[in-house]
């Protein structure tokens, strides 16, 4: 091939493909994991990316392995009507043509997004937030307006600035509910009003409960398709988390619509148009799913629940003990929560990166800065670890912090 | 809600949005199963959508289903370099950096065609192809132009029209060797001269090898992967034909392009962003495959091939004895072949889809039209079917014939 002809070739990647805020997540992640010091005896304590199933404590139901196995040999599946699964708390009736499988979560808001993206469109995210949202959107050619998430009213949305944002491109605004980064669960009035803002600025909600069923709060858990009469909504979820098998991809996007508005205006239409052409989930995933929903005993998700709770209690009761951290709000849903990073006490640290590349390098513990989710010197840690082995990263954590605190 | 206010919602769908050839095949087999006549007593015939998994003798090797059992089991994967086994046939050494697993074929397509996108950007399809093709590239806004595969030299690519169709805004062209819907597999000769064409034109191909190992007839299998030096090739496959496991999702993207300009323009970092977001393949699944791979025995390969090789010669000497249907190639790979309809020889029957209507209505038997493959009054025939259910197919399909025959 001759050599200088390359900028000839018909396929030139254009510019504009810049999944990046995902990737940013992901790679700043691997080099910070990369930067563990090899030499170092003890084990690496991650409360990065939030993945449990490294965890023995965290293994699935044996009802869903069960399930799975029975499914493959069997080779004949039967499939699920989800609705029932689906419509506790809900004041309607879901129908079979409000529910949609999909090959987990992302899948979901794939299709959600690909079905409202359209020259000049935009779409509200929260901050911090997950950063497939701003991935997929970017893919999508949606432009990206962020709200603010208040620390100081335990992570509600801030409706002013969602009110500010919003113009006549806007399709829609995304809530994430329990919250990933944060930890927290909307009350059902903070909902209402969420639900009556986006209905006066005539877009739509996208409720992420991907961790419905994952709280150990006060707080009661609220579906957000609860004021799907007040304002359409789309909900995504998945059974990822509550049987903690991430990797199993089985999901779904309900609309919440008893007024049919969804119907009307063809988003619905476009939604089955879409999905007529992406991957199905693995078939026998399917076919096991009914019995996944059927068998699992209620004894495996409040072991799940229990140890999430201690976990969340510890890992707040730990930061207060060091004094560079905050945590304003103690976490009561998801895997995750948002801790304040208090620079001015750090002799030789600059950022929340900075922050969690020494912690990895010093002390072989990993932590997400907060900056790859959209809010500068904050960290994201994730709880679903083994309690014993939180209580050894906060360990490690309060050492890095008091050997890098700026002399009183 | 109010009424008539719709139209104020931010949300209405683009007009854009139109994944319809792929609509399109699932709409209209879905139309004809349902003509079916509930009353006839004798079981549906389906040489439809080529689903091998509902007939016994098409089951997956038990070491295959054993896999996915461990891996479920042992919750603990050991992941493959797949490099290994897909360089076969191949002149130079893959390195891991050209080979991305995906969640399946599909995955792979809608991840270069996602790459390739751009405004104003063109890609080249065959028709008759498969019409997932048109429809994820009518999803990234690709213009699709196509050129014609030949019945009369072996449905070869027509690539004097290639010529004339690619322009400074074509970014590549696609082939499916072993063919779908054509069932023919490409001389070493004609993927040189594709190559060529494409070196000349200066776009890349995209070989679509999901069928791959399903040959069965005189002429030799060539990876297009062959020719990388000639041109970047990108293919791309799965395990779901050869081991007849079509829900498994475990498929793969391969750059062949030993010279690097894949990589230099930027094409390589892209895959690996867009992957980066997209969903992953369910992890035991992942998990499973070493052992499918190690373990499956050359007897059941053998087998598979055996019960295909026997169907498409009943198929091709069935249709021989039908005057109005012709099959100018018997079918040497792929589950699929592609039969002309001689409408001057029926009495009440104008065109392809009808006659796959009142066939089904009449005889119970599903048949694809070409139509919605892109070549009308064709016809297109899945003979992964058990050959006594394609003999009993043929049977009534040629009642059917004479049935509606002008009389001479």
């Amino acid at each position: 091939m001759e050599n200088g002809a390359e900028s000839k070739w018909g396929f030139q990647v254009k510019q504009e493909l810049k999944p990046a805020p995902a990737v940013t997540v992901r790679t700043s992640l691997a080099s910070i994991i990369g930067s563990v010091n090899t030499n170092d005896p003890r084990p690496v304590i991650s409360l990065g990316p939030g993945d449990p199933t490294t965890f023995p404590c965290f293994r699935t139901a044996t009802e869903a392995e069960d399930a799975i196995v029975d499914a493959v040999r069997s080779a004949n599946f039967n499939f699920l009507q989800l609705e029932d699964y689906l419509n506790r708390g809900l004041p309607y009736k879901l129908s079979p043509d409000d529910v949609y499988i999909t090959l987990g979560c992302k899948q979901a808001i794939e299709v959600i997004l690909t079905v409202l993206a359209r020259p000049g469109a935009n779409i509200l995210l929260p901050r911090p937030g997950w950063p497939f949202y701003e991935g997929f959107a970017n893919l999508k050619h949606l432009e990206v307006r962020h709200f603010d998430l208040l620390p100081e009213k335990g992570w509600e949305v801030d409706l002013d600035a969602v009110e500010a944002l919003a113009d006549e491109n806007t399709v829609a605004m995304v809530i994430i509910n329990p919250g990933n980064p944060c930890g927290n669960v909307f009350t059902c009035q903070h909902l209402q009003k969420i639900a009556e803002t986006a209905r006066k600025l005539r877009i739509m909600v996208i409720a992420d409960e991907v961790y419905e069923h994952l709280t150990f709060g006060s707080t009661p858990y609220t579906p957000m398709g609860a004021f799907g009469s007040v304002v359409p909504v789309i909900t995504v979820g998945s059974i990822s988390k509550r049987w903690v098998v991430p990797g199993w991809r089985f999901g779904w996007l309900v609309t919440n619509d008893p007024n049919g508005i969804l119907q009307k205006i063809g988003v619905v239409d476009s939604i089955k148009d879409c999905l007529s052409i992406y991957s199905d989930i693995p078939t026998f995933i399917q076919g096991a799913v009914p019995q996944i929903l059927e068998k699992t005993k209620e004894d495996f998700f409040s072991k799940i629940i229990g140890i999430l709770k201690e976990s969340a209690e510890l890992c707040y009761d730990r930061i207060k003990e060091i004094p560079c951290l905050t945590c304003p709000n103690k976490p009561e849903g998801s895997m995750f929560v948002m801790v304040k990073l208090n620079l001015s006490l750090l002799e030789d640290i600059n950022d929340d990166s900075q922050f969690a590349l020494k912690l990895a390098q010093e002390e072989s513990v990993i932590v997400t800065p907060g900056e790859t989710l959209g809010l500068g010197n904050w960290l994201r840690i994730a709880f679903s670890v083994e309690p014993s082995a939180l209580e050894e990263g906060f360990g490690r954590i309060k050492a890095f912090c008091q050997r890098h605190s700026k002399p009183q």
